[in-house]
């Protein structure tokens, strides 16, 4: 049974080079561990320039990070994420007739992702120059069920021929990383960073071992196929690659069926890849094709009814929301050697790094669906503490932690500090997170054993970075999020976060202190109570700027004092503007890449009244540029907090469909995760005003004009409630767990079974 | 006659590596246009390791700049300067002996500069393992005569043995730049920039010529010999390297003298370089060599009658400051093609690039004392003036001149902008030193020919920068002198700066347009009253950050709201601080590499009232580390100018001895030429209280205690000005020219002939 809303389907799609490479991107495949780009299995023509690249989320190899001017504590070297052994490719020939989609005739043409079952669908109806035709259909699927495993399942139908049939499936350990040097988001460098050190061929299989060139990590691949038609075969093995070739003699209307199973497993996760990757494929093909694929399909069920959001008017938003939410499982690392890349596993787009996306986009999104990944998401953060804490030395702070601006193994990075080390907001990103899942599940036991070390760890650089002056606490020196405006002081964004963790370092301090929770790690840490009354200092005291004239909380210290920039009078063409002006021409500007103190706003909105966040709200968007992809879901949620319907569902629209529309011009490079968290906050957090907040849960829903109605999920302390929104009321419906009090509309209500609220 | 305090001399010096490598420095031998540094002929043992280069002032070849992150408008190449081919090598042995001081007994060993021949003397006694002594004299000369010439003045007389003498001089053509990958102040690639492309023999000379690998380039350089004894000599030549080898059959008691003409012409001033060098090498052998030291020496006088400065009871340091000064004219450039590089022509730290030092440390001294040098080096900006525009564009400006910060033909190769391109104050330096040339010698022609297009055209760049905000104009986004405080909004010293530069503007385009010398420029450059007016309204407005609880001007708009960082608690290891600290933690501290503001209250004194520049003075002097060789002078010239006198020594006797003393222990890569400059400051603007402004010149001396007396010379529109400070009087004489109205200690007085105030 087929679901429209969880298909994404393209027919007859233009056979250009734009198109294909964002194919790549939308019907990528990946589970969070792998991830494999959508390349026709055959291949492309020559003037074609693809990038059929897979990865391995949290597997990199170091890179030099030339530094102009070689100052102290500059990051010299950056992880890379890695190109992995190309498993993709199928040629079949019939008669000598060798099949692609760009000679003979494409009678059909078909790619459908498939986000119930976990597959994507290739459908091709070919007619060669001779006349020959076939059918092909492919399905591919990264497997949630069993991690390392990828499969491409092969069909060809002879439709109006017999004869001879030739495939052809390669495993090719000879790869490199993408590179674009005139785009700085992505790596400039053309460099070999995994060798293949051994191609055996064992028991039908072939299994390519590699190695990286600095970071001393392996990684095996395997491949073994099973085809059902009767055929001979034979292995070509090359230095760093293999081919299995085989030959069959089919029939008009035989259906040739070839399964091409691969594993990937690397040294991090398995200490013996090589014997890892016999175990996986020995596992894979000890059970039918139908089994995995039923694997996939309850795994997915049991995501969706975790995460179900349903949109009922407008099929197009419903189809995209789930596309997001699907990419966001198929992004998500499952363990802690790994977290979200902002491209997922869909693209080498800023290198596999992991940014503050992960923690202010997509947490929120799986702390109230699915907590348990949120859980692992802070394991790597904790995972990495360690480093964070070597950071912060190498920044000049005496304790404590900074978490690198981006990163995949916990070393910074971030090539250009000023964008990048001095966003210090990270430290409170990642708190917030925590907070954010405590505040879900009430999990005391992760926090005394996990959480508050990190809040701690990283609480105490505050107290370095910022200082008392006039009797307030500023931090200086820092850069918010909005990355047009770098190194400032009191980023309002920052300094309403710090206060906000530092506040919550106290609390958790006390309350581990009742619990009896605190003794080793404060022994640990060597914290002690008079620290924590430090942090209470700052935090009470904690100078949030406030503009008496326009009634707003400037970005920072300076913002308002330099010179306006009419975005009108800025050409089309030069955006981003980051590709057209110097740094510094932004910096001298109040002009914002993405949401900053709209965002601290959406995050922290008790910290200002009402009055104070319309007013910034509307100051900052007009000089928003939204050049990066985390603003336009920002400006829709507080579109909507602050009762500007219309213009919160034209953020949403923007922000819904932001890939599959190529709304940057640039997802061929890969997915952007961290939008699609924030697709989802802004139906979620945004139209059905859900906050999570130490007092508990509070919805205040309003419903679209063009929809006619709508349905989220929100895990709570292990229950869960359905919320549907309609034109006159609000139900609520507690599907699972105890009953809980929730605030709706600023009214208190006792969720025992279902509630309707008039709207 | 040998004059003492013109002769820097070191007896029996140690062989330690660490003091060769400092008189590879000290004893440098340049002219403005080529530089050699000193060493060995005979060369040094292998584990030494040693930096024997060459230098045209203003010859580059192209480098990459690798940018970590490649954002727009960053520089991607650098200028850098080259190591040009090695003609220093002159090896001799004795009956198969062959000499170098780490063999044998060295009994005598002497190194002299004699800073009024202009000549290096080196005087070696040494006895080899059998006992065979001989006596070395080697002199040296870059002549300031011929500038593309070199001579090396070799004598060896055998002292107690008759025998067979072999001499092999070398010409090598296979040189690389100097590298140090720890030090961001030096470059850090090792890379062959230059190419020999032809190694011949033409009559007795061998010519090297060399290519640049990028930018197209051309160096020729020749060296011929002449022996004066009997003697048979062969050629040996390979690819990039000429061995002259000489046999004499030596007499006990017979001096062996071999002098070694070396030329380098280079293409940027000489087209057909190859064609130049056979030129230039037979005209300096077309004289006896007495001929051209003398011409060394006359040149010599004329430099110091004109620039002389005299301390009377410290010959320490009266011998220091000829050494500066020398170094000086051994340093500035002599064509519109080149400059001052920070390290003159005696290393290549800082590449060899321009920057701010010449216009603000150096141009000072040239100024009123050999205005024509002024007048060149003012000619070079002019030549680069369209790159300067260039680098606005790129900057974001859309019109207007904008220098960059460091430069070898004119195009920004700042790696890292917030502390390089950010630095917008060099336009204001730039416009200060053309000003002061226009103050010293009223060469109106000069300003209209060449001084007001540059003046204009940088001017325009404060409106663009700076912006209206509450009716003052303030100046946001850039770097102030002092490099640990960067991209500020309001940094003192600029805004002030910038406040003079257009203040200037406006009266130099009324002052041509009475004097009819505007049409032809106002034209070129699209320059009309009305933006002339903005000018103006930008000057008179300029905010200027004053702190009423302080009462000082903060050096920027946030910089006293940071946190204070006490230099005692500072390991001594730890500095210079930008080696040991990540930028943010500099930036986020009242912490400064060098004098800012105290900088801005020299140069414009009349901007602020006196306690504001005591309460500066006091203040930023505790939490200046005085990294930058730029400091010292600076803080010396503003204590005496505010009464105090013995700080104003002591400040003093740092930057006199900066290099002597290797007070930066950075010393082996180049001399510290602004700081030179920054020490006849500290005696004529410091000590001297001279001022050089509209109204005239104005002086205030007072005498250092441990001093008899001092004087010094200022050439102030074409009269010379004698000024002797003793215990009891000053004395001003007037040497030549015309009567001059000066004023003393608030007094004006008309200087006819002598004036004799007492103190």
């Amino acid at each position: 049974m087929r679901d429209a809303a969880f298909i994404y389907e393209l027919c007859d799609y233009p056979l250009n080079r734009y198109q294909l490479n964002l194919n790549e991107v939308l019907f990528h495949n990946a589970n969070g561990y792998i991830g494999v780009r959508y390349d026709f299995e055959e291949g492309y023509p020559e003037r074609y320039d693809f990038t059929p690249s897979q990865y391995i989320n949290g597997f990199y190899d170091y890179a030099k990070l030339p530094q102009a001017e070689r100052l102290y504590g500059l990051a010299a070297e950056k992880q890379t994420i890695l190109n992995i052994a190309n498993t993709q490719t199928i040629k079949i020939s019939f008669d000598g007739e060798e099949f692609n989609m760009f000679s003979g005739t494409v009678l059909e043409n078909k790619l459908s992702l498939d986000m119930k079952r976990g597959t994507t669908l290739r459908k091709v109806k070919w007619r060669s120059a001779s006349g020959k035709e076939i059918q092909l259909k492919v399905t591919r699927m990264a497997s949630f069920y069993q991690l390392p495993l990828f499969i491409i399942d092969y069909e060809a139908e002879l439709l109006n021929f017999s004869g001879p049939v030739v495939i052809e499936s390669v495993h090719d350990g000879a790869v490199l990383n993408y590179t674009n040097p005139a785009d700085p988001r992505i790596a400039g460098e053309c460099i070999q960073y995994l060798t293949p050190i051994s191609c055996e061929i064992k028991q039908g299989a072939s299994y390519i071992t590699s190695q990286t060139s600095k970071s001393g990590l392996e990684i095996c691949s395997c491949v073994k196929h099973r085809l059902l038609n009767e055929h001979q075969y034979e292995f070509i093995v090359y230095n760093q690659k293999a081919v299995c070739r085989y030959d069959i003699l089919a029939k008009a209307g035989e259906n040739i069926r070839l399964i091409k199973y691969a594993v990937f497993c690397d040294s991090i996760r398995y200490p013996n890849c090589r014997q890892q990757a016999e175990n996986e494929i020995e596992q894979a093909l000890a059970v039918p094709l139908e089994y995995l694929y039923k694997k996939q399909a309850d795994y997915l069920t049991d995501y969706w009814h975790n995460c179900m959001v349903e949109i009922q008017g407008d099929d197009s938003l419903n189809n995209a929301i789930h596309f997001n939410l699907y990419q966001l499982i198929q992004s998500v690392g499952k363990d802690q050697y790994s977290n979200i890349a902002p491209k997922g596993l869909s693209g080498d787009g800023y290198e596999g790094h992991y940014f503050w996306d992960s923690e202010m986009f997509i947490h929120p999104f799986f702390t109230i669906t699915n907590p348990a990944i949120s859980k692992t998401l802070i394991e790597y953060r904790y995972a990495t503490l360690d480093m964070a804490r070597k950071n912060a030395k190498i920044m000049g702070h005496k304790k404590g932690a900074l978490y690198p601006w981006r990163t995949i193994m916990g070393s910074e990075c971030s090539g250009f500090f000023p964008a990048g080390s001095a966003q210090y907001h990270i430290n409170g990103d990642v708190a917030y997170s925590i907070i954010a899942y405590y505040l879900a599940t009430k999990d005391i036991e992760f926090i005394q054993s996990t959480g508050a070390e990190i809040i701690f760890e990283t609480a105490r650089l505050w107290l370095d970075v910022g200082n008392f002056y006039n009797g307030q606490f500023h931090i200086n020196g820092v850069t918010g999020p909005d990355e047009y405006t770098c190194i400032v002081n009191n980023n309002y964004y920052t300094n309403v976060l710090a206060q906000y963790h530092l506040t919550w370092a106290v609390k958790f301090y006390y309350l581990l202190e009742k619990n009896q929770g605190l003794s080793l790690l404060t022994e640990k840490i060597q914290l002690h109570s008079q620290e924590i009354e430090e942090f209470r200092r700052a935090a009470e005291n904690m100078y949030l700027p406030y503009d008496e004239n326009l009634k707003i909380n400037p970005q920072d210290d300076s913002f308002l004092q330099k010179s306006l920039w009419d975005l009108e009078s800025i050409p089309k063409d030069k955006y981003p503007l980051l590709l057209h002006y110097h740094p510094l021409h932004l910096y001298r500007h109040q002009i914002c890449k993405q949401a900053d103190t709209v965002m601290a706003h959406f995050i922290l909105e008790d910290a200002q009244d009402e009055e104070t966040m319309l007013n910034s709200f509307k100051y900052y968007e007009k000089i928003t540029t939204h050049d990066s992809s985390l603003s336009t879901c920002i400006y829709s949620i507080m579109a909507a907090r602050l009762g500007m319907h219309q213009l919160a569902y034209d953020y949403f629209r923007i922000s819904a469909r932001l890939d599959l529309d190529d709304v940057h011009n640039n997802t061929q490079d890969g997915i952007h995760a961290a939008n699609m968290g924030g697709s989802y906050m802004a139906i979620v957090y945004g139209f059905g005003g859900f906050r999570l907040k130490e007092q508990g849960i509070s919805f205040a829903p309003f419903l679209p004009d063009s929809w006619t109605a709508y349905s989220f999920i929100i895990c709570f302390e292990n229950s869960r409630i359905l919320v549907q929104v309609e034109k006159n009321q609000c139900v609520f419906t507690l599907e699972y767990g105890q009953e809980k009090t929730i605030s709706v509309y600023g009214k208190e209500y006792l969720l025992q079974d279902c509630l309707r609220i008039p709207r």
